[in-house]
């Protein structure tokens, strides 16, 4: 590959730079450019009733600045302004931004479709840089400031004329290319034609148009520029970054470090080319680092399919926060992580979020726990257990879990992925529904216990052993011992030792289930086994629980011999 | 939102740092991890033959270290090394690696599966931060060290009677939540422990295995442990870097800035939740700065193609370098100057790729320039004009790119974006096939004309006009002057003057036909148009355009009147 062909632009270095030392401390101004920048970089640009859900979404999201159009530009975003403005749908404290080149024409029209608005922020740019003052335009450093000039006087002049409050933001586009110390007179001399003021602030909107070095760089232009200009309160400093080289997100972060007020964005970062900064993950950055991010994003799902109906584009698996599989853990040991952390964290009552590999609770978005954990052949036995506690309820003892991860990744070794039923289904055909060579077909417990004395318990249990009924009778200090017992007294069964015993409530209420573990070793045997019973008795779980072992034990000395 | 639920994790700031005075000047030792990190977070991990593909694109593509799998960890992952070993097909200057967890049956697997390799990278972990040691382990500092150390002595003593070389990795996993100075502690245990030196390096990965922080706070701790290893020169630093944040690419630029010598990472950033980092913008960021990336990427719509074969994931259309929109431009300004930026590039014969809103030249990536343009109600003239010219080879006069731009932007309002096939159907409808209520049939041309001297030009011209067919003869100083006086010869028609003329060859060859563009003006009349007209004969076209004219002519009187 010929990389001798390019160069990097050379711009500032700030050696004395301080943005490096300081942290993000609170939101920035959020503006949304979806209507304008996002909208007209769509295969389908949306249309009017798709801008009026949009639009109604980002109030509802919580921004105050949204830039609606470019309505000098084009008929329907003239007609879309005008809807907004005829149609009441502004609230009050959201303030509309319209944006237009520095074109007196323009100005003019973009004026018209203002008409009845109380307040509005008028965008007007152009193009600053080294490159497109040569190729684009061919003018001197002198004329292309003239045009932000002028501009600026059209728009100074038409706003006295109009009726509402007129905010003034210029951008002096493809700023990453330009000289700093150029803009800063291109902006000063805008500042200084509007009489800027700190009552009558100015938003300067320095775009990195094109992204087109590391963030640091950004970073370092957007210091000098605010320590540079004349007078710092009468300016509100924005970015507008896009993401060519991938690093939208950081680009604006160090930026905001370096003193930017404000950022333009958008949803899910739609844009030309490569897109716009995506606004959602930087305020859930900073949400994350518990800083207040001043927007409502907590209904993730319910904002991506409006986004994903408006604009037709898709959020892809793998966006920060949103996507389909960021709240995925494929890795066994990513997975047995997650298990004990969340369970810290909820044992504990821990008011600090801290769960490795979950940087953010999928709760705060409205989004579900159980995707978290999807079985292949490289989860281990934590994400198998995880699915069957957090998906279906069962906590499944450490050594059965060993176990039935095994059964699991044999599954998957063959076909991929395996889905939580396809895990619940295999552990009720592994563990609950085993009933050859024996079945349980009733029982009758005698327990004379009470609190003073301790008496014997019997039980008797009926069972299909090979298709032929019997029932078994057993004594012991427990109802366990004495079912045990009892299919111990028969010579026809395996003669085993009880290894371990739990059991839970699988649901909540008086018609509640409960499941049972228990884990049987025949005598003479290092075989032992899980089987698992289900029932609204517990001793019937129980019981249920330990024939299914004896079948697992039964079918593996089998398959041995 | 319930911001309060979270804390930022306070690690180091480097006040001395000096990273921000840096720039990328090579690229690092690239280490794909895509058939392990990446395949591991599919939903559908790849076959066996798909691994192969990968694993032969990876080779193709330049990378010289590439980790295979965790052998110990699937039978899958066991089988494909095995493969790739006993079919040969690892070449000599190619390093597979595998990773395993720092656990004694894991190692001793691992061991296993490389037999008959010549060479190869064990890349061992466990992980260090304060959250894991506590939530997940439940181990003191020195016990989770001593899983480092015990389990390089046994890489160390394995690889002494393993007939290959073993370079060993090592990595404090969840390195960005761990305090630098035991990381740094536990490292140096390792190194110490391998006997690590200049000529027996260790590579030591800091993994950016949660994103946790903006990307300058990562490269502080990548500048403070580069600074403080005992001996820098026994270390490769590496790093592997994930994008929680949506900071992937940023942190590792950063990272590199502060010293890292080597990026673990996959293409288009597949991996765990968020993915990795994604090497391919991340070297086409150093291309683009005209940086040797050391790999070769020139074929991206085939890389993609083969990535989203063996993944099943799709690169998204706003991916960097790679996406399917990245090269499009919507936006009327933008089209409009990279139309004039191509052009002075082009006729300048620049040696440094530099045109406005392209950061790269798509023929570096053998992407097409046809699709950089989409028009749709934003584009202007200059968008038009730019698929006329690029895609079909059309070079309208200024005038005509306004005219037709009107045309295309009245489709693009009601019907959205208008495909290059639409633009070219609706020009040839408009311009070229229009032949009511005038048709040309035949010309007849005499041209007396030689070097010395001057003679009339006799034009003969046969036309069908409201269905009746006429011929007219014109004279002139030249052939067009003398057919627009034939055609003026006859009152039944507009009397016109010409106001532009030119043309040129479509397409190359003694078959090459011409485009003509004629502007006329009816005396007497404000309305002027252009017509087209297109042939092998240059003065057919000519003809054609002339009355393609007058049709559209009539066409708008009749509309007015």
């Amino acid at each position: 590959m010929n990389y001798k062909k390019y160069k990097k632009f050379e711009t500032i270095k700030l050696k004395d730079r301080t943005w490096p030392d300081k942290e993000i401390e609170k939101a920035p101004i959020w503006c949304s450019v979806d209507l304008r920048d996002g909208n007209q970089a769509l295969i389908t640009p949306m249309k009017i009733e798709e801008k009026v859900e949009m639009f109604q979404l980002l109030v509802d999201l919580g921004f105050k600045e949204i830039e609606v159009g470019f309505p000098s530009s084009s008929q329907i975003e003239y007609d879309f302004l005008r809807l907004l403005i005829d149609e009441h749908l502004i609230p009050d404290d959201v303030t509309v931004q319209v944006l237009t080149q520095a074109r007196e024409h323009l100005i003019r029209k973009t004026f018209e479709s203002l008409k009845g608005l109380d307040k509005a922020i008028v965008h007007i740019y152009n193009s600053t840089s080294i490159l497109q003052r040569d190729v684009v335009f061919n003018k001197s450093k002198e004329e292309i400031k003239k045009i932000a000039v002028e501009g600026t006087k059209l728009v100074k002049e038409l706003s006295q004329e109009f009726e509402g409050k007129v905010i003034l933001e210029y951008s002096p586009e493809s700023f990453t290319g330009t000289e700093v110390d150029y803009a800063l007179d291109v902006c000063e001399a805008v500042l200084d034609t509007w009489g800027a003021s700190s009552d009558n602030k100015v938003i300067i909107n320095l775009p990195s148009t094109v992204e087109m070095d590391t963030p640091n760089v950004y970073a370092d232009q957007i210091e000098w520029m605010c320590r540079n200009f004349k007078d710092r309160e009468r300016v509100i400093v924005s970015v507008h970054p896009h993401n060519d080289r991938g690093c939208g997100v950081a680009t604006t972060e160090l930026a905001l470090l370096a003193g930017a007020d404000r950022v333009e964005g958008t949803l899910f970062g739609n844009g030309e080319r490569t897109g716009n900064v995506d606004i959602i993950t930087l305020a859930l950055n900073m949400f994350t680092h518990g800083i207040d991010p001043k927007l409502e994003l907590s209904q993730m799902n319910q904002i991506k399919a409006i986004y994903e109906k408006c604009t037709k584009m898709e959020v892809p698996p793998r966006h920060p926060y949103a996507g389909q599989l960021v709240f995925t853990a494929f890795s066994g040991s990513h997975q047995d992580a997650i298990n004990k952390g969340m369970h810290a964290y909820q044992q504990r009552g821990q008011d600090v979020w801290e769960v490795p590999y979950l940087p953010i609770d999928p709760a705060d978005l409205n989004r579900q726990y159980e995707p978290i954990v999807r079985i292949n052949s490289q989860s281990g036995k934590g994400g198998v257990a995880f699915v069957m506690d957090t998906v279906f309820g069962y906590h499944l003892p450490k050594a059965l879990q060993a176990d039935f991860a095994k059964a699991i990744q044999d599954i998957s070794e063959t076909e991929g992925e395996v889905s939580p039923e396809r895990i619940y289904d295999t552990f009720k055909k592994e563990y609950i529904d085993i009933e050859e060579p024996y079945k349980f077909i009733k029982q009758r417990l005698i327990d004379l216990s009470d609190d003073d004395s301790e008496y014997e318990r019997r039980a008797e249990v009926t069972i299909e052993d090979h298709g032929e009924v019997k029932t078994l009778i057993g004594y012991g200090n427990g109802p366990i011992d004495a079912v045990k017992n009892a299919l111990n007294s028969s010579d026809d069964f395996l003669y085993t030792h009880l290894l371990d015993y739990s059991e839970h409530a699988l649901t909540s209420g008086s018609s509640a289930k409960a499941a049972a573990y228990v884990q049987l070793r025949p005598k003479g045997s290092a075989v032992c086994e899980y089987g698992v019973g289900v029932h609204a008795n517990i001793t019937t779980a129980t019981i249920k629980a330990m024939i299914s072992a004896m079948n697992r034990i039964y079918r593996n000395i089998k398959k041995e011999g």
